[in-house]
């Protein structure tokens, strides 16, 4: 398989902590997003949102979109699974997975912080946007996970919802959101950064990492 | 069950018309959003995203994200099912969902569009935001369903595709997006609104409609 993808891309993040949950080997190709490589012409039949990350299967069909490519790999590898049995369980992770692909990400995206700085002709606009959106959901997500027991989001295993907290937490970081405010997903990061899966997924530790 | 929404937001207009395709009964509660009730301190406690839908069940539990909802409603309530069999098939259905779910929907928002107008001092500018939002986002829908034989967006039985669509159709002519570079798209919606669990869902049929 081959994961089109760019180190600080949260969502591609994503798709490299699921694979090396579930121990899948793949070969990555890097899109510099700030390049606009994403947008390049060779690419877009493969993801006509001109977006990362895309999944190219060994037979040459390729699947876009981080959460549904993480849902097709927990599908067709199912050890160890990566949402809990019960439908309700499941429905609970994904909403929480979703609050943050859905409501947090997409706002605070390169595309997006570009079109905010076009509108404002401020950076600082831009980046006290990115602050707020992430501060803003992450409340919410705190708040969602107030019952639950740990060590990660929903029990004694990572699941879809980890996958997308780690991530997000470091884009929070990036743009100087106060994630003290968080202990409880604080505490769940370092649970899920103490497996390999989630540390060598980190963008650093990426080859087309600058 | 209970579903708390509002008739003109296209995340409850999702839930309401997989509620009708599983000919499944519900009680509605309407969070009026630029009144802000969806941030109501009765309410936060089920939502603590502050958003609706959200599909309190028999037991009074209750659940978040309508693309988590709909997944709940289709693992628990099988007939008809809304994703299909095949793993690959039913990861591209959510793909196309989640394209509009992240990439569309959240961009062009009431919380958004009031903190682009509050940024720019301009109703003009977040009325353009929206629009471009829209018309970018579908584009790329109306290429992702390029191969696609119709008359549904993945063959001939609606999916959780045709689900997000057709409420997103509705946002983007509310904007004055340009939706007739996409006739695939109209063509979809209109095999869609022959269905009557897709026709009674539209806003203007809710008790709430102003």
């Amino acid at each position: 398989m081959i994961l089109h993808g760019y180190y600080r891309s949260s969502a591609s993040y994503r798709v490299r902590i699921a694979l090396n949950l579930k121990g899948l080997p793949v070969s990555h190709v890097s899109h510099h997003l700030r390049k606009g490589e994403q947008r390049a012409a060779d690419y877009l039949p493969l993801n006509p949102q001109g977006l990362v990350p895309t999944l190219v299967a060994d037979d040459g069909r390729a699947l876009t979109q981080s959460l549904a490519i993480v849902e097709w790999l927990d599908e067709t590898y199912p050890q160890p699974p990566l949402l809990p049995a019960d439908p309700w369980e499941r429905a609970r992770v994904r909403a929480f997975a979703q609050a943050i692909a859905c409501d947090i990400h997409p706002l605070q995206n390169l595309r997006i912080l570009t079109k905010v700085k076009a509108m404002t002709g401020s950076d600082d606009d831009s980046q006290a946007w990115a602050r707020f959106v992430n501060e803003d959901g992450l409340a919410a997500c705190e708040a969602m996970l107030a019952n639950e027991p740990g060590p990660f989001c929903f029990g004694t295993r990572p699941t879809l919802a980890d996958i997308c907290l780690v991530p997000q937490l470091v884009n929070a970081r990036r743009f100087n959101a106060d994630v003290a405010r968080f202990p409880r997903l604080l505490a769940i990061e370092v649970a899920a950064n103490a497996l390999p899966a989630f540390a060598d997924a980190a963008p650093a530790k990426q080859p087309d990492a600058e």
